[in-house]
């Protein structure tokens, strides 16, 4: 496995760590990158997540043979757009993005090819962002979700697989429809719960407020980091995913309110039996290799944002 | 400090890693612990987490300079009536329960002299329970909060201090019904929300559930570990703490739901900035000191439950 030039439209904690992962494994020539920021250009190249690093879509991708998007969803028809003029029809593109059906949407329109669109998702990350958050190990043992399309070529798929591959993911294939209700659940709507919980300590009075922060380890911790994950990225997904993050919000909340019913009237067993329950689905969590495979720490500089 | 005789009644995760972080730092002499289970205490004279194991509460606490009740709060009541009879008058009773008033309401009745009463809550813990999952560094950096009622002797106060501050801990002081309106927000209401989320995912269809363990690593693990928590003291803490747990719970579900509303409508605007004032919490978590302080690792033979 080996690509001669890679283009990544977008340069943060994602795209960032593919390229220093696909370095270290000695599977790509050069690497262009894509950064509207001026900083952001110039952190991508001193960490040595690209080779040269450009403004314009179109100039990153001249030449390119595979193509990976790491913009917010909702960026990424209009990369695409921007893009097109200087893209080889018989490049390959894929996307790092956590919502599906919407970028296929978007995207597919504005390819020359789109026989050669592989859709993708490493279900990785940190709360970090940005291309100081990125770094090689990320993708260690984690899944990836490619969502061909109907008209997406076998090759092409095979080719991104073995990208993701090359630097330690397992990969699957779904639809784009599918993975947008799968990650409704599993992402969406954890991330969703812990923005509002935290939202509403944000909300309490300051005196109230400190004394949230002192005693934090009791269990608001692990909200608190995944509400401070990236808020472009999430405003994007919630907006893109919007029918299937309803509905299983719709069933959350009626959980929720039956829970509330059985504190408030006292109804002892109902919550031992829910609590025992629960415990089960940790097991499977944790034999499916999804637990106890904690992501490695970011770069120090970065440890404390 | 130097406690000449221990009594600890409950022999889970946190009496058991008392047990073992005082031995560790010199400050007892004997420890009785006192448990319903044969297993139980077959198991904690094993692990060394004491030197004698009972069952009666009443023999555990004869002759103890210092009791610790580790009981769930639901049971605290009817121990501390239990072991009445071979309590000294001077003897300092202290606890650990996750609720405070209705602790001090159920235990006081029940004490030769109500001023020898120190009730306490050290924040720390595990998804672990039992005494395979005692460890001694449990409440390194950890806070412990003390909450005397009025009748407490100041020098009481002190010696329980030392105790908390002899294994690690920082130590707090506050009324019982401050501290259970302060466990609500941070810690009671995230283990209700953790545990709904987790049963929404154990009512899914099979085939939808084994995809969910998969993907987890999207944000759902950090729910699972939380809601593998002890389901009897956690029943105990939502059915004592009611309404501070309700009065959370509804500014948390009127929060939910203009979020929901706020998706339907395509209010990017208003995800955006709920989002960014989300990670400001994040930072006063990290400046308190309460991040990046993870919990080390229970021991291996529990790693895996």
């Amino acid at each position: 496995m080996r690509i001669e030039r890679l283009a990544l439209i977008g340069i943060g904690l994602i795209i960032g760590s593919l390229a220093l992962a696909l370095r270290k494994a000695g599977a790509v020539g050069e690497i262009v990158a894509c950064a509207r920021g001026d900083a952001t250009r110039a952190r991508a190249l001193e960490r040595g997540l690209c080779d040269r690093a450009v403004a314009d879509p179109a100039e990153a991708v001249d030449g390119a043979e595979l193509v990976v998007l790491g913009v917010p969803p909702g960026a990424c028809g209009d990369v695409a757009r921007a893009m097109r003029r200087r893209l080889s029809a018989e490049a390959i593109v894929s996307d790092v993005g956590s919502v599906k059906a919407q970028i296929v949407r978007d995207v597919a329109p504005h390819l020359p090819d789109r026989r050669r669109f592989v859709p993708g998702h490493p279900v990785a990350g940190t709360e970090h962002s940005g291309p100081d958050a990125a770094f090689d190990s990320l993708f260690q043992n984690r899944r990836c979700i490619l969502t061909p399309i109907e008209d997406t070529d076998a090759a092409a798929v095979v080719r991104v697989r073995a990208m993701w591959e090359a630097v330690g993911a397992r990969v699957d294939t779904m639809t784009p429809e599918h993975h947008d209700r799968v990650l409704a659940i599993t992402s969406h709507l954890p991330h969703l719960i812990a923005y509002t919980i935290v939202g509403t300590v944000a909300d309490l009075e300051d005196e109230a407020r400190t004394e949230v922060f002192k005693y934090a380890a009791g269990g608001f911790t692990d909200f608190t980091r995944i509400a401070a994950s990236d808020p472009t990225m999430w405003r994007d997904v919630f907006l893109n995913n919007r029918e299937a993050v309803l509905e299983m919000l719709g069933r959350f909340t009626e959980d929720l309110v039956a829970l509330q019913r059985a504190i408030r009237w006292g109804e002892g067993e109902k919550l031992f039996e829910l609590f025992t329950r629960t415990r089960a689905i940790r097991r499977g969590v944790i034999e499916a290799g999804q637990a106890y495979q904690r992501q490695p720490a970011p770069p120090a500089s970065n440890a404390r944002p």
